[in-house]
């Protein structure tokens, strides 16, 4: 059994070699002896606006070179806790998001059956639907935790039912979610009409509007999540939009006023204890970046705060 | 009569068709049957620092182009309660600020006679003493309300009078503005010594100074301008460099340490019950804005937010 | 019968205004006073590299902001010999490139009964599938000019058949080209295997590479073309990645050692005399452009110097 | 005696002239009739990610253009109470950080011999070593105020152990700093291990996480600082990657979930009555930060605040 | 007598130091052991299109730091054989053009009188005109070598009749240069109309287009302008938008199709042996230069081959 | 004995999976069965100007995504003809050019034993000593083919003997190279005097300068450097500021008016039949390149057509 973490960093610096996540040893997948896989779906065809987070799996990657293993909040060795690769990008079909949802999903499964748990960097929303898939399929209708700031609980857009402001609607229609385990948070921005407040609500979802989440402490965020979700196989969800654009301009349907990167680390931290079966972290465009690309960098530090509330509960 | 608003979403992607503001229709002014104009006015002949401004029409509304109808934290529908057009630009003559007031001046009373609301979308500072020529000739003195890192109320530069510094002081000589019903906030940065500290409160103006104004809830900050301004006739100018830089960089004379765009529009949406007379959004220069356009974002959103001011008031 | 054309510089420089193709009236269609039409069709989703072409119509209307009506080299008027207008963009919908295909044909065809000469600004190339349906539904099969990195006469990709790297093989197969009247120059880059330089022989193209024609000169080129297409209606496609990345940065699939500018024009203008019934200019992605927007101001001139072509023909 | 401090701006526009600090004259030093001096250290070798601090001088001066000299919060008159010059770049030899140090220190021995307090703009932070063996000539053991996103406390990196990871446990090593008068504050991100939050605790330090800081109100901050330090002379070194990259993207080793600027300045801001006798500011690498220069712009606000510190002490 | 020239490099590498052309001595002036002084002009206040070239001066001298004393192709020591100075910039008025002219024209005088050469970089194109009073005033009518893309031979502009395209008509009606001495060389692009074309020829300028103009050898261009310029003092004015865009991005008007530097600085070469009296290098615009500032070390390029054909010149 | 080259691009799309050079599996060396590996530098210590070359080997490998295995012109199966992998980067001392230098000619050793032609992938310039330690402790002095606008055969740079502009110089004093089998082609640009030019001839290599390589055909070229070569081991090293900076803008000591990509393929394609035992591809600097990254582009399409000429030589 080998346990996979990042090389020594006083051998050669950090940001030397091919570029994995994390520097994570790049390791076919499925194997026994993984605990987590950070994988890539390089996919942006279902975006409404700005396209190009098929390159955020890229950025990401780019962005996390400096993590190192030990988590000073969490008090957690990320690293060691946790035996963690990067898997890679699954194959996907630019242009044609109902047949990539079913590579993702026929991707995902052996590796869940694996027993590892998979964080997926994308991509646009609609590959969550593949992962609920897969998700599904190993776990039962799982719990969602989502911040975002849409609710992507739309029907159809221009017709199309496959898309990245849907999947959620999707997922619950195909009984791949329980909504009643589910807190999706951060919803700001303009609407068609006062109705469309009442779309994932009627879908049995619970919504924490952004407004009313920059009033929360992590703690109240937490305690509203841990109510909500309570036992049971928890995916979350974090779309990159849900933070402020000053700190995530490269994404594909930006939305002034979000939350700042330390707020949005505050919450994930809270939560440590949720029993969670699968992460993403989406819609990173990096063509839209910043040149520090701090969006990738937000969304490498999301990841890497995933990874260590996994290791919390690993390590029990 | 014609309600304008924009076109179906559902038809076709928002980021198709030619730019307006919020997909707006581009109609010739004045008509009888429109509530709000949303005009440009290119012009940056009149800037102390970095010029640039005269592409900001053309950036906000770019940025604008995901706006909804329906404004979620204010409850209204603000293209069904309002009938609102892209009014284009108006004819500016760059080199000549002096010329350029007079061409606003001139193009603006047409529209105020026809009882239409401008959004004027900026174009340097210097370009508000048109507007207010307007708005005088329309409602007599005006109160104003003031949002912006910098006073504006010098005498000149270097020997120029007209100049995006200057305006607030001319509009006081020419009787545009009532001083003592006017509210200037989110002063801040060096000065070149103590007494220019009083150079507003000299012409009559109340400031809140940035650090000041950090401090106080939207609630706090709309009771004072309520205070102020109290009945009557009201301008509120936003010069986008009240903003922190990481929010709006592309600006022409940015200023550290300045609000936050949610804190802003907090502020914003507290001001519901003034009579507003006329709006601008000044000072986007886009060629120093970062990749992904977020300070025309942010000043799309704050245009966005005045139109819905409107639309309460006229929902009554 | 209006004359359509620019408005007046003289009256407001040519940056105010809404951005159109040219500063062009904006005008519905299909109408009897139109001898051709700029249309963007933004879609990007048929893309197998970098997506962002569907923001391409808006950099290339803001790229064309200082057009003047005549063109000193091909001498002629071409906003007085031809009455002009800015169509706006057809509806798409991103994520079906088959759909869009249809709606792409449903909207030419009203134009080209009106006598309308299409000029499309792109999106990415697999809308010029729509165009020719369009174009043979009026003029029956076309011949094709083609100038271009890459043949893009491929079968599929990734079990797609609607793709950007697949169009023209398509039309060969919907029969609405004539490859026998149809001349591809510019394909370079490495390829698969030695037999795909036959691929688009095998369909009946005649093909001059890259290299072989940066050594033709203007004149030998339009001799080439004359010789193949003759007499008959011919469509020209122009993408935009032809040109070398140096002057065109922002595109899709962008391959080292192109033409330069000023000889991709000379070649464009030695073609007067060929009967165009409709044009292209494709593959621009603004977000992978340099600052100065430069990719954008040479599609500009393409479409410039189409239109031109086209005074030139209708002037007689 | 002249009293050194910038042109009068009104006779030409503050953009105008060669770029100094400030637009402070560049002046030769050391003289007598100088109180501080703002000077260039553009060195980079000791950077363990991403490099191009060398080129921070130049782009902290050009974000300083629009300096004034009054400081309306702290209400001093800095370029009046102070004699300020720029004194331009200190010799340095890229890729020997050894060597570098010993430039550094020869350089600025001869100004705090003459009284000068130096202001420093980095350059990476292994400049500090040679600033700090200068003050250590001058006087004796100081106490450290660093504000900064790591300690920077490291042994060596790949075997280097002049690093800009590195600067405070050389100085200690050599006795030039008094760990038991310094307060290390901001520090964040993720480590090698637990053990690692131990080292400069074990070198003596107090230490203030970045988490932690946030937390703190200006006045708690001071207090702090004003405990430990006491009397006696005081180094400040300001990392700016102590702020957060939204505001800071133009550095070498962002770390997300930093300190807001508008926070920064009023801890700075609050330290007046400390007594000291230099001063940094490092790691601006504006390569990486956006269009705007908003990492220089709040670089160069931090420095313009550091000498109103210095102005309110000689003010007295 | 101080010989006036670049320090050595040897001691601290070329990027050190307070930006100044070549890294020349900033020096008041006039004085009289000075043969040739570099001096800015940050005015942007004319400009039809882009605007921004007020920076000019600023990144010409970034781009200017890595030049050497020794050209090889013309064999000369350029800042041996000449003293040369920084002389940084002169005072303008931004917004009012007309008083811009007259601070140049007054603060150009001494200079001439003392004997020294001007290089001047711009600034938009409006600047000429006072630097060719200065020149009349010192030598009477002076020829015009101009390579530009446009004439700037217009009258007026929206009723402003000092502007970046109307210098060279102003010139002519003031008597500052002989058209019979003049060859304007690069024109391109679209016009208004063919009559536009006399414009320039009908004040009596020889008028090389640009598409004539890449069709010359070196030789053959110098040929042409040293018989028009025969003997006489003559000014060289080089608009950096005489180049392609692709070089040049970052100027106010890109015009495509233009010509490389290489070419560029080739018929400057070739100019050895004309009488040049001063010379500009205008319309550099950073905002919209690429990452890199290829325009400005292009434009920096151009003004150090200028200062090479003054020191063979004056070499004998 | 594995065959080695990119995975089937009709499974997943190329932009797809972890980024290595041209899509090549990444793997552990030496090995047997491989020809020649691709493998990053990332050092940047020892540069003179713009640092960030350390991520030139991550950016020619995001450059290489769309890379095929058929070289048209060539006329060869590059990864057909050859076994190629991606060796990942070696490990490097940043700080310390010496011993990095010794980390080079230790890692690479092992591979050239093996039989494994490297591709060397920078980094500055001066990497390429320990590559040529390499060779030479393979080979014995090898013959070199520099393309490059700086000879970089200085003593040293400020006392630094270890540095980019110094290691052919070092090169020669050791013995790695042949100086009478090698040919420096494309230097240009200003020098310290008249004496430089003679610098590498005195070492005893032939140069061709950059307005003399430019008037080369690439046959006239080819001739002069097998005609120099002629038989025996040489190493070919190419330096990506040969190209213009239009062309190749991310760069360190960027050089205007150099080759066009088109010209320098040309040059390199017709090298075919020299014996070459070593490559490398140096100094791009990432943080200075357009949005669209076409430094890295062309960098990598001249590490794709270097394979082909390995692939020619192998094929026999």
């Amino acid at each position: 059994m080998t346990h996979f973490e990042p090389p020594d960093p006083m051998i050669a610096p950090r940001y030397t070699g091919v570029r994995t996540f994390a520097r994570l040893p790049h390791v076919e997948l499925p194997r026994d002896d993984v605990d987590a896989a950070v994988i890539g779906v390089p996919f942006d065809t279902a975006t409404s606006f700005r396209s190009g987070a098929r390159f955020g799996p890229e950025a990401i990657r780019a962005g996390s070179t400096l993590l190192r293993p030990y988590h000073p909040v969490l008090d957690v060795d990320v690293f060691g806790a946790l035996s963690v690769v990067d898997g890679g990008d699954l194959a996907v079909t630019p242009g044609n998001a109902m047949r990539t949802t079913e590579q993702i999903d026929a991707a995902l499964r052996p590796l869940l059956s694996a027993g590892i748990v998979p964080l997926i960097l994308g991509g646009d929303h609609s590959i969550v639907l593949g992962e609920l898939r897969a998700q599904h399929a190993a776990h039962g209708p799982v719990g969602l935790v989502l911040l975002d700031a849409h609710a992507d609980t739309w029907d159809q857009y221009y017709g199309e039912r496959y898309f990245h402001g849907t999947p959620f609607r999707r997922a619950v229609e195909e009984g791949l979610i329980d909504p009643a385990r589910s807190l999706l948070a951060g919803m700001r921005g303009p609407l068609y009409g006062p109705e469309d407040m009442e779309v994932p609500r009627e879908l049995g979802f619970e919504v924490i509007s952004g407004p009313e989440l920059i009033r929360l402490t992590p703690e109240q965020y937490a305690q509203r999540v841990k109510v909500k979700v309570a036992e049971g196989p928890t995916y979350l969800s974090f779309d990159i939009d849900v933070l402020d654009p000053a700190a995530a301009p490269g994404t594909g349907t930006p939305e002034v006023a979000g939350l700042e990167p330390r707020e949005a680390l505050a919450f994930l931290r809270a939560l440590a204890g949720v029993e969670f079966t699968g992460f993403d972290v989406v819609e990173v465009a990096p063509a839209y970046d910043s040149p520090g690309q701090i969006t990738a960098l937000n969304a490498a530090a999301v990841a890497y705060d995933l990874l260590a509330l996994l290791a919390i509960a690993r390590r029990g």
